[in-house]
C-alpha cells in the first residue's frame, strides 16, 4: 500500500482519480487538497463516496502532503501545477501532473501554445511524457510524469502506427475530435450549462487547441522529422468519451489489412489496447467506464487515404485511468492493477 | 470458482449479470446461451466485452447446462423462465431467476397480475424472494431464487422501515417512481427508438403495472396485514436509474430525525444501503453503476405526511447486482464480493 | 402592431417571450432591457435570433420604456419585479410579470413563502392571476398580470375540474412534478451544469417549494375551502417540459369516463386544453414547443383513487406563452394569435 | 391554397412535411398516405397534432390522389419513390420526392451508389436538383424534384462558395458530418434505441455513404471538373442536427476575411443562409428548429488550410423544410412562406 495525495481532487479529472483509487488495491488515499472545498468531507461534495472516501478536503500544505504521502497526482489547472510541483518534487515526492505543464520537450513550445512562461523548465528535463504505450520504458526512471491530454492520447495511438511505418503523407494529417462535456471540467461557465450544450453540436479552438501541440510533439518523435497537423474539436452532448476520426493521404499503396495488421504489430502486448478487425469500428460506448482504447482503420482505395476511428474514456484512459497506469508503472505494479473494470456499454 | 451459466445473457439485465461476472473473483462464465445470438461471440454482440469475454453464445441445452455450469442466472422473459427452471432445478442446480415467475408466495396474485397461469406452483413453495436485505436469512436454504424487480426493490427499501414501525396509514401509500429506459429492455419497440423517448417523460401502466403486486406483497407481509397501494411507474429520458418518491400520511406524530433513526436501525450492517441524513437526499447519480441504495425521508408537518426517496441502478441492485448478491449469499461468499464498485457520478 | 419592451430578456424565460414575439404578427419589439449583456446585441447573446432580431440589449430607464413601449413583460427574479412595476405602473403601461411578486390575492401567504416583505401590497391589489383559462373574464380588465409559474400551470390545471366538481378529498392531494432543466435558469449554479444534470434525476425543496402557495391559492379559490396539499418538484434530464402526476382519493364513486367528461366540460372551448380520451395519456413530446396543455385521468378503482397526468412545455405554457396569451387577452387580440405552433414531437 | 398529399407521412421525414404544413398559410393536407397506419388517425400515430391535423392515414390509391391533389410530398425509401412516382407524375402532379431516387443527372452515378437498376432514368432528365440555394432558377421549370439529402445540404453548401472561387485543391477535401439520431429514422432498427444510442458516439458507412456521391455530383457541376472527395457520417446523441465540419487545403493564399467575403458574395439575397463573421462559427441550436443554414469559415494559415463548418436541422433544411421551399418555388409562393419559424435554442 502507498499513501497518497491528490491535489485538486474536487474537478472531474481529480475526483476520478480518486474514484479510480477507491478500487486499487494498493493505494490509500491520505490527503484531497482542494481549495474550493476545504473542511468538507470528500463525500459530501461527491456523494457517490459516502461511506467508501470520507476523507475531509484540506487546503495546500506542502510539508504536511510530503510527511504524510509518497505519491501525489496533481489534477490542478496548468498554470497552477507548475507554482506547486517543484516544492513537492523537492521532497522526493513521486508525481503524477494531469496538466500540460509537464508535457513538453521543448518549453518555447509550451510557451507558445499556452502564452504564458513557464518558470520551472529544468523540471521539464526531469519529467516524462506519460504515454504509457509510448514510453513505457522511460516512465520507471522517472518521478515527475507530465500525464497526457484527453484529445492527444486519442490522436496520437490512432497515428502512431502510421507514422512509425512511413505509411502516411505526414504533411495531410487532419484529426476532427468530438468529446464529452466532462471534459471541459466542473467551471462554472455559461457553455456547461446542460441547456447550452444538450441537444446540440459545437467546434471550438478551430486551429488553436493547445493539445495540437502535445500531438505534433509526439508523432515528430515517431516520425524524426516535424510534423504539423490539423486538430478540430467539438463538444458532443454525452458525459464521457472523446471520438477522433484521423485523416491521412496514403504515401504507398496499402491495403486495410495491412494497416490494421501494422496496428496489431505497434500495439503487441498491450493489455488497454484494442484493434478492431477490418469491418467493425469501436464506438464510445465500447470503452466507457475503462481504460481501453479502441482503434479501428477504413482504407479509402477510391482515394487513396486511409482514415482511422479511435475511442477513449476521457476522465479515465484520457485522464485519470492512464495517471493511475503510470502509477502502476512508476511503482513496480502491475500495469494494469486497479484498471480491469469492464466497459460500461450501458 | 464457481461455474456459471447465464440464459438470456444478451437482454440488458442478463449482459449485465455478464458484465459483473468479469470482474467477481469467484465467478467463472462457461455458458452463455442467446437464441438470437447463438454462436456469435458475445463480444460481438456487447463490443466492450472484446477480450475480456469472447464466449460464444449457444442455444439452450439443459443437460450441457447441466455438466458444466453449478449455478444459473435465468434473464429470460417471464414465462420463458418458468418453462426451463423446472428441469434446471431437478439437476440440482442453483438458480436464481431474474423474471417475476418465481417472485410470488401465492400463485394466484402471480396469475391474477400476469394473467396467465402458473404452470409450476409447486416450485413457488421452494424458492425465496431474494430481496437480500428483508430475505438474507433465509436465502441461503434455498437453492431457486426469485431475484425482485427493479421498481419492486427500489419501492420496498424505502417503504419496510415505516411499515415495520407502524409510522404511517397504510391505505394512504403512494409510489411515484421514474426509471430510465435500459428498464425497458433492448426489445425492437418503437417507444424504445432514441427520438421517441428523449427530451420527454411519460406514464404507464398507470394502476395496472405489475410491480404493484410484488410491492405489496413484500409489504403486507412486514406489516401482517394486506397493504394496496398505488404505483404510478414513468420513463425517463436516462439510461439507468430509478427513484422512487414515496408518500404516506403519518399514522402517530413522529419528527424527520426519528424516520431517519428508524430507517438506520432497520438497516444497520446492511453494506449496500445508504441511508441519508436529515437535509440532504440521494440523486441518482449517487449510486449509479453500483449496487448502493440511496435512501432520504422528508417528515412534511404541515401536512402531517411523510416523503421518502429512493434510488437504485435498476440495472445493478434493480437486477444484476442483485442477482450476483444472491449469488454471493448461496455460495457462501462475502455479500459484497464483486460488487463493490464505487458508483460513478459521472 | 404594439411597441414591447422585455425586461430581463436574456434569461430563458425573457428569451422565450423574445422567440416567441419574433413570430407574433401584432408585436414589435423595441427594448430589451438586461443588466448583464448591456450592449451587446440580443442576437450575440442567443445567435438564434441572427437576422430576425439584433435589438441592442439596454439598461434600464423607466422614461424611456415609458416613452417607447406600450406593454411590458417583465422577466426578472422576483424580488427584483416588484422594485421596478411600481414605476412601470405608474407610467400606464401595460405589464405582464412572470415572477412570483403578483401571483398572490394574500400579501401574508407571499411574505410566508417567499421569505421577503412584499413592498407594494396596493399593488397586488390591482393586478390578476393570469392563468387564462381560468381567469379569462377578467384579465382584460387588469393592466397587470402576475403570470403563474410553470409547476403551478401544470398542476392546477390538472386539479381544477376534480376540485369544481366536489370528485376528490381536498385533503389527499399529492402532486408529483417533474420538470425540464430550463426551469431552473440560466443562472452559473453548479447543479445546471450538463455533467451535473444528465443522467440522473433528483427531488428539491420537497414540501417547501414555493409554487406550493400558488397551487393551494387557486385551488382554495375553486374550492371555496382552504385546500393544503404534497407537491414534489423533481429535475429531469431534459430541457423543456413538466410532467405533473397528480393523485387524489375519489369523494364519491366516479367511473374513468365521468371523471374525462368532467374534464371537458370543464375546458369546453378553451384552444391550448387537450383532454386525453380514456386508455390514452399525454407525454411531453406531445405538447413540447407550443402553449398546448395535455391532460390524461385514470380512476384507480381498486383504491378508490384518481390519478390525473398533465404536461406542458414550462418555457411556453409555462411562462412565455402564457404571457402571450395574456397580453393577447389585455390587448384584445385573439387568445391564440401567435401561438399557433404546432408542437416539435421530434 | 393548394391540396398536397404526403405519402410515406408516417416517418420521421415525412411527419415533418405534415407539421410544417399545419402551419403553411397556403396548403391544403388532404392525403397522408401511410402503409403501417393505414386507417389510423395520424394524430394517433403522433399525438402532438391532436386537434390540429386528425387526417386518417389512408392506403396508396394513385387515382385518388390525383384526384383530390395537386402536389405531392414523397418520403418513401429510395427504390419504393421510384416505383410510385411515374404514375404520379403522368397524372401530371406537381412531385417532390424526398428520396434519393431523382437526385441525380447521370442514373450510372445512382446505380452504383444505390446498387440497384434506376426504372426511370427518363424522368430523371424531367427532374431537378432541389437545392435551392443553387438552382433556384431553374427549380420553377419542373414539376419533379429530387429533394437533396440532409448530410448533402448541409456539406454542399459548405464548400459551394470555395469550389466557385477557385480557392481550394479540390482533390484535398475532407467532410466529416455529425448528425442527430431522427437521420436514422423510424425504423425498429436496434442501433436506433435509446439505450444503444445515447451517451455514445460512431463513426458508419466510412468511404461508403450515398450522400457522397450527390455531393460529389454538384460540386464537380460547380467545378466544372470532377470532384472525388472524403465524406465521414457519425451519429451523435441528440435528436435533430448536422453539424459538418469541412476541410480543404487552400489553393492560393486567401486571408479569413476573404473566404468569409466570398461565402457572403455568393449567397447574397438569400433569406436561410447565414454566415458567421470572422471568430464565430454556428452550432446546431442556434438554427435547430429551423430552415436556416448556419456557415462558418477559419483559415488554418500554419497549414495553409480552410476549415468551414456548416449547421442545419436535418429534418427541416435537410429534408422537410427544403421540401416546403421547393414547394413554395414551384408554386410562385415566396420562397420563405411558412417557413419562418425562429430557431429554438432552448
Amino acid at each position: 500500500m502507498i499513501n497518497i495525495g491528490i491535489l485538486g481532487g474536487t474537478g472531474y479529472a481529480g475526483i476520478e482519480v480518486v474514484r479510480l483509487l477507491t478500487m486499487h488495491p494498493e493505494a490509500n488515499i491520505v490527503r484531497i487538497v482542494s481549495q474550493s472545498f476545504e473542511g468538507k468531507k470528500i463525500s459530501e461534495v461527491y456523494p457517490n463516496l459516502k461511506g467508501i472516501c470520507d476523507i475531509e478536503c484540506s487546503k495546500l500544505d506542502i510539508d504536511d502532503i510530503a510527511e504524510s504521502c509518497e505519491l501525489v497526482f496533481t489534477a490542478l489547472p496548468h498554470g497552477a501545477s507548475k507554482e506547486v510541483i517543484p516544492s513537492l518534487y523537492e521532497k522526493g515526492l513521486k508525481i503524477i501532473d494531469l496538466s500540460g505543464d509537464f508535457r513538453y520537450n521543448d518549453k518555447d513550445v509550451y510557451e507558445k501554445w499556452y502564452g504564458m512562461p513557464h518558470d520551472c523548465p529544468e523540471l521539464l528535463e526531469k519529467s516524462v511524457y506519460g504515454l504509457c504505450e509510448l514510453h513505457r520504458d522511460e516512465i520507471p526512471n522517472y518521478s515527475l510524469i507530465g500525464n497526457p491530454g484527453c484529445y492527444t492520447t486519442c490522436s496520437i495511438l490512432a497515428l502512431a502506427p502510421l507514422v512509425k511505418n512511413n505509411m502516411i503523407d505526414n504533411k495531410s494529417i487532419i484529426i476532427d475530435a468530438k468529446s464529452g462535456v466532462t471534459g471541459a471540467g466542473r467551471g462554472l461557465n455559461l457553455p456547461n450549462l446542460f441547456c447550452e450544450c444538450t441537444e446540440t453540436m459545437k467546434a471550438y479552438k478551430v486551429a488553436t487547441h493547445r493539445h495540437t501541440s502535445e500531438i505534433e510533439q509526439e508523432l515528430s518523435l515517431i516520425a524524426g522529422e516535424d510534423i504539423m497537423l490539423s486538430f478540430t474539436p467539438h463538444l458532443a452532448p454525452m458525459k464521457r468519451g472523446i471520438f477522433a476520426t484521423c485523416y491521412a493521404n496514403l504515401s504507398k499503396p496499402v491495403t486495410q489489412d495491412e494497416v490494421i495488421s501494422a496496428f496489431k504489430k505497434f500495439y503487441d502486448g498491450d493489455k488497454f489496447i484494442r484493434v478492431y478487425e477490418s469491418g467493425t469500428l469501436p464506438e464510445i460506448k465500447h470503452i466507457a467506464g475503462s481504460n481501453y482504447v479502441g482503434l479501428g482503420a477504413v482504407v479509402d482505395e477510391r482515394l487513396n487515404r486511409v482514415v482511422v476511428v479511435s475511442c477513449i474514456d476521457n476522465l479515465i484512459k484520457g485522464a485519470a485511468g492512464q495517471a493511475v497506469q503510470n502509477m502502476n508503472l512508476i511503482c513496480g505494479f502491475d500495469e494494469d492493477l486497479g484498471l480491469k473494470n469492464t466497459p460500461m456499454y450501458l
